[in-house]
């Protein structure tokens, strides 16, 4: 599917440390809060060595808003005391994007 | 560090088939090539159950270079004929960024 609207991606890239008490339960919490955002459009994951998130948005208004969220707030702090050696942030426009279905 | 030019990410998400002989040696492969790109200014990558990509590029034709690339083109086809089963590729714009890291 090609998306009418021009839209915004954000890749959160990082770097787990060893201490990950609380981080599953956060996550999930965290992707629930997300959805309930104006303006989310859906979010893809995956990690191994590192992580890489990438959540879609209908404006940077919304990635504005959503990182501002208090409780969003509160993880953010959490994962930086805890949680992440290393993370990065990077708020992009997609500029065109196209797709592989196998029949 | 902050990019002190624009620049734009390639994000790249798949969904493996179970059909992934080759799969290993050709991503080593790619990885290579795509570093001695003109342009090519880094790369990302996680898997579990999706695979997330994100390769970094000085410019749209720099992407699109790398998308014609001859041996990049023979990679496309087998990854279409053998080892996806869906792949999705958005082409992004860099608007913004930052980091965190532990001290």
């Amino acid at each position: 599917m090609e998306q009418k609207k021009p839209y915004y991606a954000v890749i959160f890239t990082s770097k787990q440390t060893k201490n990950i008490a609380g981080y599953a339960g956060m996550t999930e919490f965290m992707e629930r809060l997300a959805k309930e955002q104006p303006g989310f459009l859906g979010m893809e994951s995956a990690r191994d060595t590192i992580g890489i998130t990438v959540s879609n948005w209908e404006s940077l208004e919304a990635i504005k808003n959503w990182k501002q969220q208090s409780q969003h707030i509160l993880a953010q702090q959490k994962g930086r005391e805890n949680w992440y050696n290393w993370y990065h942030v990077r708020i992009c426009k997609v500029a065109h994007e196209y797709e592989f279905h196998r029949e």
